[in-house]
């Protein structure tokens, strides 16, 4: 594959997608369970793999061109494996998104309307040096019937093509199996004419930073689904539990500073008791608080909170709808009718009340697994799992019917749900 | 309005699109039925208006600078007013879109994720030259609680103009309806500032030519949802009757030569008996056969259509998931098997069996009015109802749960849907 020219590759992707569309359920999961087979077969080659890609990022590491937690997502042991594997399982138990009747409808006698769903086709993901998800992401795309073609971040490339090259053998030895239908590029060259082939990809779906995001949707015309900023919100209202609030705020922001579900400002109610507590209980965590306007549009990724006092709970969801990026927020009331309005006002793909910002998340979902988790106002919302990477076709069966008949009036539709 | 910039007004449509969001469905639903109401009045200086735009039009028509059938589309009379308002009230009679409960799920003791459709928010429609489509829009926009940004064929501007000032008189004695929810602008410039404004606009639907189309998906980030072209197939099978593909392809081609879901492309069985016959019944019928190869691409919005003998039902396929908009194809044959084998291979948002392409419409497939027909393959494919119209959150309602205590092994999530 690697001599092929990227245009050769999307093409054949294409061709491997109208095969994988009507693969039976039975086959994606035997698919599945021998990755997950190969994948413990192979346990010792792939850690030796990501050791060397390892070596070179320790000496990234140690001259400060790659940070402690890229360097920790990076870094793969018996433990992250074996979740890999048991995702992979998951993955297979999961009922098939694809072929399921979405709406079967009557028209007229004889005449029969189906909505059924179907993959998208072509996949075109790029992802952070985290080996992990590139199992994650195939086991998604081989049960919703869809092709991808990869690209991982630069530092995990022995890793990624290790995995891959297990995955693509259990794909081999999976009879009934399309060649072509996990693909993977290296470079940032067959990157950018990926973004330009809509003729052959259907979706593009970047994980990665802010940058990367805003490049990709400046640059292509194909759909883009995804998020770039991750600042989240936490309202603390007047009648909001201390206890609760402390222990839900710390864990928002402290359980995993750098992932993009974190809490990066904190809006508390001008008139709530506790407030001065609650900046203190913060403190003595290791949080640092930030009180300028001009932190509002922040992601830190980091252990630091931007804070605002706010007059009314209008104000707070106000500042949510101008500042936030439309990923997660939660309000911390005991107030059940302000919890309402909150969550019915502020237009964020999770909106939550008296729970973590943390909880966004496929696996905590129960979708099984996550392509990532998207901002976007169209096609798919939040954690993107199984039926995300799916639409639908409309099938008509009749015999013969023609529109003229019913719009001249010689017939009428009758538009009965089956 | 008029004065404003058009950054003033995308401004406000976002405002009032928070206020739509969580109107009621009894709001909503009396909008619709003022607007009926009000159109049944101004009916005749509605018409007025239009006798006004069909005086220059006629111009254009004689100088040979407008077609006649855009010439048609533009006229409105009193059939056209009485389906416009019919058609309103339709749409009063759907299920409400908004605030359907998608997937309650305990995801533990105490925790419910709830996934909730919602409005997508601001959607920019640039229609053609078609009063009666402003209606159709405004009262799907309307009952899916979206804002819309209307800019509708410059040579409707007085109808549209008297169309939309009754439906904002509709609107503004509506209580509880809030302002700026129906906003028309004029010009290309103030279209291609729409084009600028993601921070603003949610979701593009262009309606209208190829050129329009391409234009706008190639100058704007914001998501875009429609189709630029309509090249539909009919395949006929070597087990084809007849009198069917007779039938139904003079429908598909000349019951309205330019719409979209008109066939474009005729592929014959080359081993079908009638395959001679054929050919001179759709020729009597005034249809004009094509033969050439270069043809393959072409939508002749006329009684033209291209012509190909294949081998089999996979060249038809390939032919078609090579040739195809992915608009709406249809087989015609007596032969079940190779009807399912078309069904589920060809990858259009319309795949028919035995039947005219032109069922591929809102209105026929029940949905009671439509804004356009996607060939997109993510967010919304086919005709684009109420649904289309809606994407969804996920709420979730807890008790001070974090996620430390599930990362750590203290909690599991159980996962039971409610």
């Amino acid at each position: 594959m690697d001599s092929d020219s990227f245009e050769i590759i999307a093409k054949k992707a294409k061709e491997a997608s109208k095969k994988t569309a009507v693969l039976s359920t039975d086959v994606k999961n035997k698919a599945l369970f021998n990755i997950a087979e190969k994948l413990e077969q192979n346990k010792e080659s792939i850690l030796e793999a990501n050791r060397e890609d390892l070596k070179l990022a320790k000496e990234l590491l140690d001259s400060g061109k790659l940070s402690n937690s890229n360097y920790n997502r990076l870094k793969l042991d018996e433990n992250k494996l074996r979740d890999m594997i048991l995702g992979v399982k998951d993955v297979a138990k999961l009922p098939d998104p694809v072929g399921k009747v979405l709406l079967k409808r009557e028209l007229d006698e004889g005449l029969i309307l189906t909505k059924i769903s179907c993959p998208i086709g072509v996949l075109g993901i790029i992802f952070e040096a985290r080996p992990d998800v590139i199992s994650q992401i195939s086991s998604l795309a081989v049960k919703s019937g869809n092709v991808v073609i990869l690209k991982g971040g630069k530092e995990a490339i022995n890793t990624n093509k290790k995995i891959m090259s297990v995955i693509q053998d259990a794909l081999s030895r999976t009879d009934g199996f399309p060649e072509n239908v996990l693909n993977q590029i290296y470079t940032r060259e067959d990157v950018n004419k990926m973004l330009l082939q809509d003729k052959y990809i259907d979706l593009i779906i970047p994980r990665g930073g802010n940058s990367l995001v805003k490049f990709i949707k400046e640059n292509t015309k194909i759909p883009v689904l995804g998020h770039s900023d991750g600042v989240c919100h936490i309202y603390t209202d007047e009648s909001a539990d201390f206890e609760k609030a402390k222990k839900i705020i710390i864990d928002s922001k402290t359980q995993y500073p750098s992932a993009c579900n974190s809490v990066e400002t904190l809006l508390v109610h001008k008139d709530w008791k506790y407030k001065n507590e609650l900046i203190d209980a913060l403190e003595k965590s290791g949080i640092k608080i930030v009180y300028s306007p001009e932190s509002w549009h922040k992601e830190y990724s980091d252990k630091i909170l931007s804070y605002k006092e706010v007059n009314s709970i209008e104000d707070a969801i106000n500042h949510i709808n101008e500042f936030s990026s439309g990923h997660t927020e939660s309000i911390i009331t005991e107030n059940r009718k302000n919890a309402e309005i909150f969550m019915n006002s502020v237009d964020s793909s999770g909106v939550y009340h008296n729970v973590s910002t943390r909880f966004a998340d496929g696996y905590r979902y129960g979708f099984g697994a996550e392509v990532g988790i998207s901002t976007n106002k169209t096609h798919a919302r939040g954690p993107v799992g199984l039926e995300g990477l799916t639409i639908y076709k409309y099938n008509i069966t009749g015999d013969g019917q023609i529109v003229k008949d019913y719009s001249e009036g010689a017939k009428t539709f009758h538009h009965k749900d089956l």
